[in-house]
């Protein structure tokens, strides 16, 4: 309550609307720098949407810009869609070309491309160009704010042009400058510790790091991952079709992009389609999207359950039985889902190919065996403890055994057929492996307890 | 099935042993580094512990450092555990300090304080003190190689430094130069590119940016991650409670660790208990971490179940009810999961803090309206056109969305009320809310049932 009755007096949202409606660009500004990290962020969401855009307009473009990039993207694309498109395309003129493309790619189209009409015609162009190139590919991750000189130079020369356009080069983020042929082919890469080191009059072929490690545009995430794992690199030139320069991913960069691959495949997983959900994005938009996914597992929960359907006068002879129905469904859907996790994990890391379903399988059916037996065994106990009915113990904890042997089988190989038909295992795991073990643990028990009607009978 | 019988032909852990047995350590380098990154690890986990340090023992030691860093932890910390001692020490000794320590603290306690034994005093203990700060803080993150000057140093100075110890300086991943006064606390950060441009007789205290940012050794990852969020540094200097220099946390390992905590947190909400688990890791270690969590999990489903038990003369009337049970029970642990998972991400972008449960309540107990109506009216028009009785497809309907209002509220403010009490929102909320929301449904749409009993029995 404390914690509480303290903000009521310092809601930075109030603050900020107070400092907008006085018009002081200077005050507002430090202000939001005086914010704890990550604070602006917060203070913004819990603004009306037009009081967000007057603090990014009130600000200096280039302070807009910065607070734009701290901001989550979600929220980015949101305030950037309620500026006026002039507004919108300084701004957006101030940010890294890599982020530009980020942001523009999750706000709607058309103002997209209105943004970029006003934008300067060089650095839309640049955008454009980028913005071909998919998500999470060398092309889609790399910038191309980067210095590059032909072969031939000598290290005086490159010093004078990293002195001379000091200005220009303190935008960029050089940890390496590029030696391109004069086909523009890439030959070698400097280190900037290598060019303090060296002798003015040097050529700079005589110090470059030669056929320099350079991916093409198309180059995955996973891979991209496994370059820098292996490679103490900051940067990794990203060559076109003629192994011409055009452009550089950083390190910094594909790891931000592996984390947020990370958190989309965990959102996905617990059914946040689109990997994304912000609770200030728009009502029904988080209405619609959590509904598609949850519209499809009310059907596929129908389709399980009809198997209990089937078994309906086995269930009204053993009306206890009905107790234990969703305690295997939901076991096996937990078991099954640490299974999904592993071969996910497993995937990433590339310690298994999606061929190989046949390893997963028997390193699956062996725990699952164990580990059905300990919880076959203690629902079977706590059945007994309840009804004291040895067959009826016998019925569920048989059923839970064999279903969690099933469960962790189908949890490991299924992501890995998703891969191999190339569909999102995050996605569409979970769902399937709920409605087959459900049914399969439906089947089980009822299929068992009709067996055995003349031990059960009357329970 | 050609991919498989390819594979027999080119089977890269088959090479390796055969290499390994012939001894020769170029040849088995050689060979390593032709296959496809990914390739080594996924190959040494196809092989037994001790083909996989034959390998290790085989390789000449910088070789076999860079093979176990390229390793994903929890693999390399077996494959350490698995050398003689003396080996493991010499091997050990090659890695970044920084990687040194996070391999040590996963393996067994009294084989590594036997390897730091056996290691040179100054290294170990140096790995001894860093590991002293806990995982995620920017003491545990930091690398202690840097290179520091006294602020009455001049330009020259330090780029004869710089060259007269290249070759030590060679393995540091230097971005940045410290100055440090005479009492060595930190007072400024040279970045490489002003000292190239600088003139050799300036003062480094004239090019240096003073007043650096720099954070104490217990700064926590999340604030580490804001910060670097907010600046494009690629190092952040960590200083002591005088604020001397003791190392510098750089961008990629912050980033590095935050995807692992990211994965953690997926691997734990899905029933990975420490977050982490291989198929190469020991059977019965594998199966007792999975039982750990399912076993509450099949203690709380029991208690949950144990509300079917009171209402089974209900149920006995209406046997129907048994097969949307599981339904309801299934379809709020989706809901609730959705909303789960949705807090978690803002709670770790930081736009909500753990005490704002009512603003999370009210946004979800608006969605949870829209979504349940639709879902009981989804649910109630299945039932209707199943049994074509009014009152049965009001019962569950009308359960079901009164559950899911119930498990987006529950789901939503767990995790927040879960960090307040300090405690592993990741791990505890998913069998948390599956208990109440499954008591909850199950409560619903039994006791609804027995109000309409008059118009339901017989179904």
């Amino acid at each position: 309550m404390t914690d509480e009755a303290h903000e009521e007096f310092t809601k930075p949202w109030d603050q900020l609307t107070a400092i907008v409606e006085s018009g002081d660009a200077e005050k507002l500004s430090d202000y939001l720098k005086s914010l704890p990290p990550g604070e602006p962020a917060r203070a913004l969401s819990r603004m009306s949407k037009d009081e967000q855009a007057g603090v990014l307009e009130t600000l200096p473009e280039t302070d807009a810009a910065d607070l734009l990039t701290e901001l989550p993207g979600e929220q980015a694309a949101q305030l950037v869609e309620e500026l006026p498109v002039e507004e919108a395309a300084v701004i957006v003129g101030e940010i890294e070309s890599h982020a530009q493309v980020e942001l523009l790619a999750r706000i709607d189209h058309q103002e997209a491309v209105a943004i970029l009409d006003h934008m300067e015609p060089d650095e839309a162009e640049n955008v454009r160009a980028l913005a071909a190139f998919p998500r999470d590919t060398a092309g889609g991750l790399m910038i191309t704010e980067y210095v590059a000189y032909p072969e031939d130079a000598r290290v005086e020369e490159v010093l004078d042009d990293l002195r001379t356009h000091s200005e220009k080069y303190a935008r960029y983020d050089i940890q390496y400058a590029y030696v391109v042929s004069v086909e523009d082919h890439l030959v070698g890469v400097l280190r900037l510790r290598d060019l303090l080191l060296a002798s003015l009059a040097a050529s700079i072929r005589s110090i470059m790091i030669e056929d320099p490690i350079a991916v093409p545009a198309a180059t995955g995430l996973e891979d991209l991952q496994r370059l820098f794992g292996r490679h103490a690199f900051y940067g990794i030139p990203v060559i076109g079709e003629d192994r011409e320069l055009v452009g550089v991913v950083r390190r910094s960069d594909m790891e931000r992009a592996a984390e947020q691959q990370a958190n989309r495949a965990l959102l996905k997983f617990t059914g946040i389609v689109g990997g994304e959900e912000l609770r200030s994005m728009p009502f029904l938009l988080r209405s619609r999207r959590r509904l598609s996914w949850l519209s499809i597992n009310v059907l596929l929960n129908v389709l399980a359950a009809s198997v209990i359907a089937w078994y309906q006068d086995t269930l009204a002879a053993v009306i206890t039985l009905a107790v234990f129905l969703p305690i295997i469904s939901d076991m096996s859907g937990c078991s099954g889902n640490q299974a999904v996790a592993v071969s996910m994990r497993e995937l990433v890391l590339g310690l298994i190919k999606p061929r190989e379903h046949f390893r997963v399988l028997w390193k699956e059916a062996t725990l699952g065996l164990l580990n059905g037996l300990v919880l076959g065994a203690v629902l079977g106990g706590v059945a007994f403890l309840w009804k004291e009915n040895v067959a009826l113990s016998l019925v569920v904890g048989v059923a839970l055994a064999i279903n969690t042997v099933l469960s962790v089988c189908l949890g490991g190989t299924i992501p890995l057929l998703l891969r191999r038909a190339n569909q999102d295992p995050a996605l569409a795991s979970g769902p399937i492996l709920t409605t087959l073990t459900d049914m399969c643990g439906f089947f089980l028990v009822l299929s068992i307890a009709q067996a055995a009607m003349p031990w059960l009978a009357g329970y």
